[in-house]
């Protein structure tokens, strides 16, 4: 029986030639392309770190967390407006207000948006307002909002799906590139194995970071938030996530002040703007380390 | 460690109470709320069986294949217009060309036609031609699709997240319930775990059947097609869901005639028009098995 | 990078070429060698129907569910007298009293034995008393354990690991071939991923049975008790494993009679006589109709 | 949901009592017991650096390796006399003669050696050369296995199933445990999951450190050679997991000497003992980082 080798056969260089290194030689065998937000840029030395609620509550927890993450250190601010949930009876988002609010946030830091967007209707409105548009797991082929981000042209943020082989990963990244839109940076954020549940919510898969780095030229980064489920874990993750090889990292904080709103969704997981700046401390502190050797040499 | 851990954990009657059985008591708890598509009834009794080809490739091809399920004594046909391919470089479906392909079909045969929707701006388009909308594992948490399908009213066929738990696949069926449209079908169609690729594509899951069947009064059926990836067992596990207590089918089919063209995509799971027979008959004569029994006592 | 492909250009005819059906033309792409333990045949046209309680508690308890297995039609007894357990802590079975005890059971039913090992400084002493030796999921992979269970020479029921590739499971049986012993039944009991725990135990593998009567001649049967983890799923999971094409089934019982006590282990997925009892019903009616069928032709 | 649901009602306090965080008061929240092997301490501060063969081939080979280890840095050498192979018509070890070879190495090179058993009947024969018992994957839970290198009383290094929970792998700590034998270090290794093959052979598991730390006062080491299958992933793994707060690694190795020969076994996965000289530096410096830190505070 040959049903197998989907993967081992899986010729990148057709499925997906447009983010394929093979077919791009001109990014020869380590080399990332940058993607550019703004002031920010992902794949150029130092990695992006994107801070910010789970979701846009209200102005004050907005703007409190995005002085915390740009006093942290954080370079982008993340945040969602529209939030995909399991049940249509949660809390689904703000919407456009939530844009907003996000929007006041980032005049007030200078720290760029990364939001999430879920429907083709809605590119425009969300593009309006977010520096790079965020495909969520759930979304990951999606196929008609991926080509309209991709003609969009505002910078993407594709996470993977929570079962997503990487083929499946660069298909869909391909879906964006097609429209001529190459601002694309993958980001993974945990998949689904039999652990799932167990002690964390979904397992972190690193070995994808430099299997990614074989086979494209696009920045990687990680969420290490969704990929624990789990506040504790979120640090340790974070520097792993960092030695993996990516190119940045996107984290859920919540305030510490006492008296500070429990966050409507994803509580467990979301980490103190004290722990976010330790995590900016230590990306920091590593690429300067790598710069000093690379003089030293 | 007690079972269900999650499950139990989870309150259905929180996270999808307009299709939790006990939410809704007038459901008792074996029975299904039958969903009619037609003439065509899913749950009240006799499996039905839907057959067709992977995507509509010609008005040749899908004439004489509906013709074929109508001879095989199928009840519906399936058949994609637009297609959701790993690559975006892969054939796409005919897109409205082929939905009316399906619709002359449908006029020639008498069977009712459901065929996948992506794009919740598509909806109203393929809705006007579909008897039934499905909406597939890739969409199955693609949250606007799935409101756009609950408003438009027309049944809805909910295929199963490659990796959706029991608990995300009813709150995908309930986002549809909340427009008000109770007209849901699931459809299990093979999950993604360490086997898959060695020697079948997804595996099959069974033991969903009578999980779904605890939880909610919605119909389930199954689609042996993708749940191996291998013609040659699409017959076996036909039998098997069917004992597992399944409201139906979903089966692809390609052409025995000598010189028809392979179809263009999933070619290796296509079963012959004179399998899909087989499996009719035998989900005829274990219908009237149990109908017989219901008599003699 | 060529790492997948373990599976699809695994080369069975080199891994195990004794268990191969490639490499042993004399079985055509569809004979299975039949497996004589007594006067019972496994893959021999009738499925074999095993039955018995988890684990040996007592000569009363096992007396009671033997006669049941005995009077519901089963063709074999199961029961645990070395187990497998989690903890150290938790009942590790009687030892060679609850062999003894499966010893009576037997000459006072007629039925054979199958019971497992997991030592291989056992196998003699567990031999002595069971006619069938039961290699458990944990030990699928404990190659001392198989060289000796092959060496030994009685037949043997080789369990599938909780996440062992079909690739992996022939390597296992080929250990045992290797000593000179071909009289393998191979156990299906699910495998490990990620809904484990949710609505089941573990999750049915069917897709396999197929999968392995294309590479090996040797029978295989189905063990829904573990692979569904759950009583009420126990009948429909055996009608479909018996639909699938597996030779036989191993099933968990305990007694309905009020005042029993409660099983000692895995009580949530054993069922009654009387469940067991329709099994077998359905086992034979099935194997009727085929027998009737190919008369008719 | 409830992260953690079978973990938090998997009752560590009765599964594994003698190995549980909660039930030994006197390991704080944080606090290690350190396992002593010869002059090395694993979970007192610095991680221990294993390097080794995956099999012992030859004199010339082991020793060549051993000094290479040594030179590098590493503190202990591992390396297979008794190999656990999928087909039994693979190199199996060298068996005692590879024990002679590993034991000359060590007096050559001062390092402690662990290497893997899986016979219960051959504990005392490696243990008699063995500073170190290595359990394997396959035979994580092996129950006598563990009983019987639990009674030898060496130090124990338990890996991790390659479907084990948490509440599997601590219990099977346990039986070590109950027989008096506390000097175990637990080993993760990898996981099966469905991307396993398709970039890497399995899924490196990095949650399962903070996880277990959580759980346990046991140390814990990392093997990053199986977990990833490819060579040029070793090292960014290897410093992630020293990240994720692992106290080791166990790392397979090959010569880089030109002419050498390429190891009979899993020669994709052996890196350079240049390499692993920048794994240990990398682990020497991180700790003395750390030491430093908290010096100045």
């Amino acid at each position: 029986m040959s049903i197998a080798g989907a993967a081992a056969s899986a010729d990148f260089t057709k499925i997906c030639p447009l983010v394929s290194r093979r077919t791009n030689p001109k990014y020869d065998s380590e080399q990332t392309r940058a993607v550019r937000v703004k002031h920010v840029e992902f794949g150029a030395g130092q990695p992006v770190i994107i801070g910010g609620p789970c979701s846009v509550e209200s102005v004050e927890q907005t703007l409190e967390l995005a002085h915390a993450v740009k006093a942290a250190g954080g370079d982008m601010l993340r945040g969602g407006a529209y939030k995909p949930r399991t049940s249509p009876h949660d809390f689904q988002g703000l919407g456009r207000e939530g844009l907003e609010i996000l929007h006041e946030a980032s005049l007030q830091t200078g720290l760029p948006i990364v939001t999430e967007v879920m429907d083709p209707r809605l590119v425009e409105q969300v593009g309006e307002y977010a520096d790079m548009l965020q495909i969520g797991s759930r979304n990951m082929q999606n196929y008609p909002l991926l080509t309209e981000v991709g003609k969009f042209g505002k910078p993407v943020l594709l996470k993977r799906g929570m079962a997503a082989s990487l083929c499946e990963w660069l298909g869909a990244a391909e879906y964006i590139a097609k429209e001529g839109n190459l601002e694309i940076v993958l980001c993974e954020r945990g998949i689904k194995a039999y652990p799932s549940g167990e002690y964390s919510r979904f397992i972190l898969d690193l070995n994808v970071i430099p299997a990614l780095q074989n086979e494209t030229f696009l920045p990687v980064i990680v969420d290490p938030s969704h990929a624990t489920g789990v506040a504790s874990m979120v640090e340790p993750a974070s520097r792993s996530a960092l030695e993996a090889g990516c190119h940045g990292l996107i984290i859920e904080i919540a305030s510490e002040r006492p008296g500070a709103a429990c966050p409507k969704c994803d509580a467990a997981q979301a980490i103190s703007p004290t722990a976010l700046g330790r995590i900016v401390e230590f990306a920091r502190s590593r690429a300067g380390q790598k710069a000093e050797k690379a003089c030293a040499i």
